[in-house]
This record gives structure tokens, C-alpha cells and sequence, in this order.
């Protein structure tokens, strides 16, 4: 059973979404106020040995990760986060000075964003530590933004570079040296940086239709909002951002680029689409437009100027 | 490291808890909505071999339980639920017919509560199943009770009979066979029903202050009220409402039903204190009167026609 085999399961156990709640299928729920606002609603698990290793990453960067995947949520869908709700399950080989590391780093973002953490849950494990955190956050009614929103003709935009992660990632795995390249690609796979600002602009554009945050690689989560709004898509990979650190750390290694923009993972920038009416005002805020939005709804990427590796995304299950 | 010590070590880590917020501390969370009401937060990880044994517990009961001991904390504040997170992270072990009982016990409870799951999280585990789900819930603004809302000469209460799920847990752990007072026992302590009405009937009554559910057990329990509100209590053992299939259980099998009574967690009924003028609305609903809570905030209970055995509640950590 793959993963999204399991949600597609649980998805259709529960097809009786209330009236103006949004369930299964984005990156948060939404939950009517009745002032006109919207709670926004998001939950991660994190498992040692499936999207960490305990070996690898500082319990201070584990704890700022743990609250950023979650605060992007709130960010792809145009919200601003409130609080967060955490759970551990702590096996007997944690330090008292680890948690206090994984507290002090999940208070840095914690602090950053103004969204403080309100509760959850602690408990014990017999092998690995476990970590679920819950966001809520909030946005106008009508204003968050969703993966079926998007129409033929929008174009394709992303926040930020792309790839950065997935080097920093190789990095880690690769054990290579570090100088100040490598520790700042680290930096951004250990220490992503919600993109909540920037997410909330977006939602007050009328222009500006699906969105979403990039955590499984831009090819497989454009297919998202490509399933979600019957869709396909052309991407130019000459296009798509690519940060000075990561063309120097592939041109020192021998590695292509485009490699890790295209299939890495965790870079939390976020993916929109836009009406091109947009174009310019894209540009003024320095964001990238990397492709269209094409009619018919076979769900297809296609890759101008580069190919997509067989590795196809995160998966995680 | 205890799981209080470290509650208090992230609590300490999060002192600011914004104007109309309420935090750590309590059942649940509390954030301020525009327009009167309040949206209560509760999360809970229910961990394999921790809390629970994947040989004993049937799926479809761990996907009911799972979401009860959430929906409980939302009654326990008074609050109804609205709606539910669940994250699963799979070892490979569980079949894809396990997870489909699962989710139908799930999808039992949510559709009694008029809860429905919103979204959440599946992953991989290497070795044990972890499960967290996170629950929504409203109550109007002010009306949620809280631990410290107690007060000296105050009625202890509580919704229904104590100690049915210790019992149940001890047939399931003795192996001992089934007849109907074992098999009902089994089903207290697998298929909690969480006193949302209840809970919500007494959060309408101005004479009670102070409430919670009663998970880790009344001793263990009963102690945090009396630690937030700073006082003590007396209970009366004679006073505690069992059940008739506990007292046969017992009975049959040389047990003292007070053992499991007064120190077995997870009843999920609800634990109150109420000024001494509700005492005939209190028994009018068939509610139980168990002591009272006294002046002086040594936050001891004294056993009046029992001892508290040295087993003293649940701790998961």
C-alpha cells in the first residue's frame, strides 16, 4: 500500500465534508469562524529513520524542522500561522540536554513567527523517536489559496531557488567536507525557512489562483495541483532558480543542477499560479516564473530544456 | 527524565502566551476566536507497546480509541468537537486490511460525534506503529472550564463509574475467558465514550468550576485540579460509582474493586467540582457526588474508607 493509496482510503471513508470545511486533498483544512476568517489546520509526523536520522541532524535543527514543515502549511495556503501543538514519543536513548536542544530550536521559529506552541503530548517510545506537530493558522474567509485553483493559461511561479535542500542533503549523505557553500546548503535542508510573508501578499492577489509549498520536489508537487484542477503543464528548466551555492557545489562535484531543482525535496518555497496578467508584477517581487499552465487534463509536466530523473519525489511510506 | 518534568521544561520554554490564549496546563488549548467563541486544541500519541498492544487490541477499536481519548478532552473543557487530525506512521507489518479497520473505527466514532476527519499525516515506521491525532473543537468564550477554576468546599464529582477500564485491561492481560461481564469490561477499555453532552450540559451551569476527564486515574487525576487550584480534597471510597459488572468481575476472582477504581486510568468520564448548592441538580442528572475539596493547597487527598493503593495513575514516560 503506498501512501497516497492509504490517504485516498481514509479519504473516501469521510467523503461528508461540512458545509464550507475543506478536508483531505490541500495542504491544510479549513474550518469556518463565523466573523468571516478561516482556521487553518495542518499536521506532520516526523519518524527517525524515515525523514531523519538521529546520527545526522542537531537536536536544536530537528526542533526548528519540526515546526517549520508544519508553519509552510499555513504559508502555501495564504495564512498566517497561530500556534502550534507538539507530540513526542521519546525513546529511553534521548538526553535530557537533547530535549532541551529540540525545545530551544523549536522556540527560535517559534519566536520568528510569532506562533507560539499551546500544548500536546509527550510520551514514551520503545526504539525511535516519533514527532507529530499540529499548526493552526488563520486567514480572511475565501482568501486561502487551493491546489485546485488553478487555470489553463496561468503561469507557473515559485518563490525561491529551488534544490538547495535536496544539495544539502547530499551533503550530509555524501560526508563530504564542509566549507561555507556546503554548511549553507545544510543550513537550508536542517533549517528551512517558511515562506509566510510572501504566502499572505500572494493570497491578496486576485490574479494569483492554486498554490501550494514545494516538500516532495516541484515535479511532483506541481502534479498535485495539476490532478487537483484537471490540468497539464510545460516547465522551462532553464527557468527555474538556482542558488549561487548550489551551481558552485555541483560544478566542484561533477553534479548536474538541475537534478536537485527538479526532484529534490524540502526547499518549502512555495508553488503558485497566476493569471499572466500577473508577469510583471511577478517579477517586481522577485519571484520566478518557471512555465505554464496547458489545457487538458492529462496531469503531464513537460520538461523543456531538461528531463525528469527517474527519482520522482519524496514518497514517504 | 519524567514526562511531567519535561512537560514543565517545554512549558518553561514558552512563557508568553498571548492576551485570551490559554496554554499548557490544561485538557486542552484555548484560542480566541472575533466573535465569541473559542476553539479548543487537544492532541494525543498513542504509541505501540506504550499505550497500547498491536496482538491485543482489534483495529477497528485502536481507530475508535484513538479518536475518543481526543474527543474526551474537548468534553472535558465542555467544548463540542468539530473536527479531527489523524497521523499514522505504518511499520511494515500492518496489513492493508488492518488499516482498513482501523480507519472504519474511526470513521465509527466520527460519524456518532458529528466529527469528521479533516486531514493529517501518513508515513512509514520502521518497527512500531504510531498513531497522533489532533482535535477541534468551540465552546462560546469563557464558558470552558478549566483545572483551576476549583474552589474550597466545592463538590467532587464525577459523570459515571470508575475503574470499568482498569478491569477490562486486567482480563485482557490475565487471559482469563470471556463471558458478557468480561467482554463488556474489554469493550469500557477499548471503546471509551467520551461525555461530550455531559460536558457540555455542565459547562452550562454556573455552579461548576473546575473539570477535566479522568484518563490517568482519579488519584492521579483529582491532582492536578487540586495542584492548579491550590487545595486539597476528601473522597469518600463509599461514594464512588461501580459498575455492577465490576463488582461481579471482582467479586468472582478475589479482586478489590477499589484497586481499580481509584487508580485504573482511562475511563474518560468526567471529573468535576461544583459549589455545594448543585448538589440536587447533580443527582437529578445522576451524576456522583464522591467528596469535597478543602482549604489548604498541600494538594493531598485524603482516602476516607479506602487507601489509595501505591499504584498511582498512569504515566506514560
Amino acid at each position: 500500500m503506498t501512501e497516497f493509496g492509504l490517504i485516498s482510503k481514509i479519504s473516501s471513508a469521510f467523503p461528508d465534508v461540512p458545509e464550507g470545511f475543506e478536508g483531505i486533498g490541500d495542504d491544510c483544512a479549513i474550518l469556518p469562524q463565523r466573523d468571516g476568517m478561516q482556521t487553518l489546520v495542518s499536521t506532520d509526523m516526523l519518524v527517525e529513520g524515515t525523514h531523519f536520522l538521529l546520527e545526522e541532524i542537531g537536536a536544536r535543527d530537528l526542533g526548528w524542522k519540526s515546526a517549520a514543515v508544519n508553519i509552510s502549511d499555513i504559508a502555501a495556503m495564504g495564512g498566517r500561522p497561530r500556534a502550534t501543538f507538539l507530540s513526542l514519543a521519546l525513546p529511553p536513548s534521548i538526553s535530557e540536554s537533547w530535549a532541551e536542544e529540540f525545545i530551544a530550536g523549536y522556540r527560535d521559529i517559534s519566536l520568528r513567527y510569532a506562533c507560539p506552541l499551546l500544548g500536546g503530548d509527550t510520551t514514551r517510545s520503545l526504539e525511535r523517536l516519533c514527532i507529530n506537530v499540529a499548526v493552526l493558522g488563520e486567514a480572511p474567509s475565501g482568501s486561502a489559496r487551493k491546489r485546485s485553483d488553478a487555470r489553463a493559461g496561468d503561469l507557473v511561479c515559485v518563490s525561491g531557488p529551488l534544490g538547495d535542500s535536496a544539495a544539502g542533503l547530499d551533503v550530509i549523505l555524501s560526508k563530504c567536507s564542509r566549507g561555507e557553500i556546503e554548511r549553507e546548503l545544510v543550513e537550508r535542508h536542517y533549517r528551512p525557512v517558511p515562506r509566510v510573508e510572501t504566502g499572505i501578499m500572494l493570497a491578496g492577489w486576485s490574479e494569483v489562483h492554486a498554490m501550494m509549498d514545494i516538500s516532495d520536489g516541484i515535479g511532483s508537487d506541481l502534479r498535485h495541483i495539476l490532478k487537483a484542477s484537471g490540468l497539464s503543464a510545460r516547465i522551462d528548466c532553464a527557468a527555474l532558480p538556482l542558488s549561487g551555492s548550489l551551481l558552485t557545489y555541483c560544478s566542484r562535484r561533477g553534479l548536474d543542477p538541475l537534478k536537485f531543482a527538479l526532484s529534490g525535496g524540502e526547499d518549502y518555497e512555495l508553488l503558485f499560479t497566476a493569471a499572466p496578467s500577473a508577469r510583471e508584477r511577478i517579477g517586481g517581487e522577485g519571484l520566478h516564473i518557471i512555465g505554464e499552465l496547458l489545457p487538458g487534463d492529462s496531469g503531464q509536466i513537460l520538461w523543456k530544456g531538461g528531463s525528469m530523473p527517474d527519482y520522482k519525489g519524496f514518497t514517504h511510506f
